[in-house]
């Protein structure tokens, strides 16, 4: 399967309405695929919270309005945070009847307060036993960030240069949320505290965007992409409910699935796309993805090995942590950015000879992961 | 495919929570397939607002939890009242690579006021072409009614037939609603007008409740009913999108796929399961199926048709009407009724000779609809 097109909304706090902002996404995708609208065969929608922030549900409705000639399947799916993720690997699942399909991730986040927000997003949460203390999704990183310090010596200097980087390289992204935005390690340090150990800056942005991608059965251009492996797992959802919190076993379970599938393994990624919702989640990802040992992430950190051109650049696009995460966009955004990558048209951002690239999309605090591996030529 | 497994809770006002319910369901499905748990390879949820009601997303999460030996993917797929449906075709498109797969629909919706209920459930319509002007579902419908009693000349006592058919049906589905409740002619005619010409009588009740179905791929045993087709398709979102308020051309064409998908017609259906979420919907339905002629449902219903035992029943179980409309659950629990039904194990609601049975499972007035057609021996 290849992606052959892709398009993206801005994303950031936008002035537009989850249609427009669908059809910003798609029509992109669409023109960029240079197929015609009319050979789309179906649509898989991921997206979150349209019905806690603009009691807006049946999103697969609302797509099949804005394309009357199309009368064709669509579907929402939903996995928290990994739910344009999800979208792409049940769309490939589905990838046996059709030739052309459109998986499009959506989310418009700014409709709301913060404290809102913050409860809206806890719904990935178990609502019996977390959200009832409390235990929204800061508090949860919060603690996962405790652990991985008191475990294996990783500091808050080490969250800091998490965000550093990822802001730096969104500073080349146009379509980032916090593009052009000049942060320091004065400025991430002496942030608010959010959650103790997590400051202002070690948490992505409430942001809106959308994101889509024509996935087809056949490569029909030189600038399409192969995906070569498409892993999605599930887990417990609760960190109660977990032995470790330090490691999502969904992620593991996901990229070992997707490398066997690749015929690859972890040295053979290129570079990655990883679920920075917080910057001790990027940490975790590189050790659940195999990037290092247990522990270990503080290391590649410290050396600065996964900034731009760098030996592994990991998000490259500025991550969800300063690209922004409009949560059901994320998933399908992380492969649009895999695909400018391996296209080389990531202009000022571009990795140097990206052959292999990874996306990795968490749900919750890890209940659920998908983890795709796309190739270039 | 066949369904190998079949499981359902109680539908009414139920004192259990989102997990008790799902758990309630499985494990009966689980059970009745005779199949291992640990032999289930993928879960495909339907749930529509799980995050209005019980600011529960992320149920794929929740239902790992729940079985924590099985390490699959789960998911979850919201297409408004179609969200049972919509997992069930999902998971058929995913079976290529599976043997057994379990779908859950599930739906908890006594947590709310009424007028929140109303307001939740608007979600399924467009918030900005009809929910900012009231047109909620009640109201939707109540359109549709009045155009097919301007254009075909039905009447209120048309619905009141529909009404009292699947209240005598429910009187013998131990499961149901409305199971033991004496309902009559005049009580549904002089029942309290909800919007003009819809009585309380003629709109399904607000319900919990849970059902699932085991999908193997391989005949298992001879209680196993085949699913010779199955269809989805999407249409505009709001009447004001649509030539003509009286026909659901996603109903139309998702009944027209399958049956071609499975090598009948219209006439070859023996009885039915269709989405009478208010009394008018289910003489559209009879309609788009190809049931009988545009605008002629009403004669079917006066002529007592459809009823238990006449020549095409429809809603034996109750329906939405009566057997109640826990929303995710209902386009899996048409199915466990067409199993029931074809496996001969609906005693005193058992049709005679029932070879194929037909689901038609809605989302809002027609944005979606899924189609499965079973078959007996």
């Amino acid at each position: 399967m290849y992606v052959s097109g892709i398009g993206k909304t801005k994303f950031g706090i936008l002035n537009a309405s989850l249609p427009e902002l669908a059809y910003g996404a798609m029509a992109k995708a669409v023109e960029d695929s240079g197929i015609d609208a009319e050979k789309i065969e179906a649509i898989y929608i991921g997206n979150f919270l349209g019905g806690s922030f603009q009691n807006q549900l049946h999103l697969n409705s609302i797509v099949a309005s804005l394309l009357p000639k199309n009368k064709i399947p669509i579907v929402r799916m939903e996995s928290a945070c990994a739910s344009g993720g999800a979208a792409l690997h049940y769309a490939l699942e589905g990838m046996h009847k059709f030739e052309n399909v459109l998986v499009l991730g959506i989310e418009k986040m700014s409709d709301a307060s913060t404290s809102n927000a913050a409860k809206y997003i806890g719904a990935a949460g178990d609502r019996i036993l977390d959200q009832a203390e409390g235990l929204i999704f800061p508090a949860n990183y919060a603690l996962i960030a405790g652990q991985h310090m008191l475990k294996y010596g990783t500091t808050s200097n080490d969250l800091a240069l998490v965000a550093l980087k990822n802001h730096e390289n969104a500073n080349f992204n146009e379509n980032a949320h916090f593009y052009g935005k000049k942060v320091n390690l004065e400025m991430i340090e002496n942030s608010p505290m959010v959650c103790s150990p997590l400051r202002l800056y070690d948490c992505s942005p409430i942001s809106d965007g959308a994101a889509a991608l024509v996935i087809s059965r056949e490569r029909k251009s030189a600038r399409d992409v192969e995906i070569i492996a498409s892993a999605f797992a599930t887990d417990t959802i609760s960190l109660a409910q977990r032995n470790d919190a330090t490691t999502f076993d969904a992620a593991k379970r996901a990229a070992e699935s997707a490398y066997k599938e690749a015929g690859i393994s972890a040295k053979d990624v290129d570079f990655a796309e990883v679920h920075d919702c917080f910057t001790i989640a990027e940490m975790v990802a590189m050790e659940d993805l195999g990037f290092c040992k247990k522990g270990e992430s503080k290391g590649l950190i410290r050396s600065g090995a996964t900034k731009l051109n760098a030996e592994l650049p990991i998000n490259a696009s500025g991550g969800l942590k300063a690209s922004g995460h409009p949560i059901g966009a994320t998933g399908v955004s992380q492969i649009c950015e895999i695909a400018i990558q391996l296209r080389g048209e990531a202009e000022k951002r571009q990795i140097k000879g990206a052959n292999i690239g990874l996306a990795h999309n968490v749900g919750g605090i890890g209940g659920s992961c998908a983890v795709h591996i796309l190739r270039g030529k």
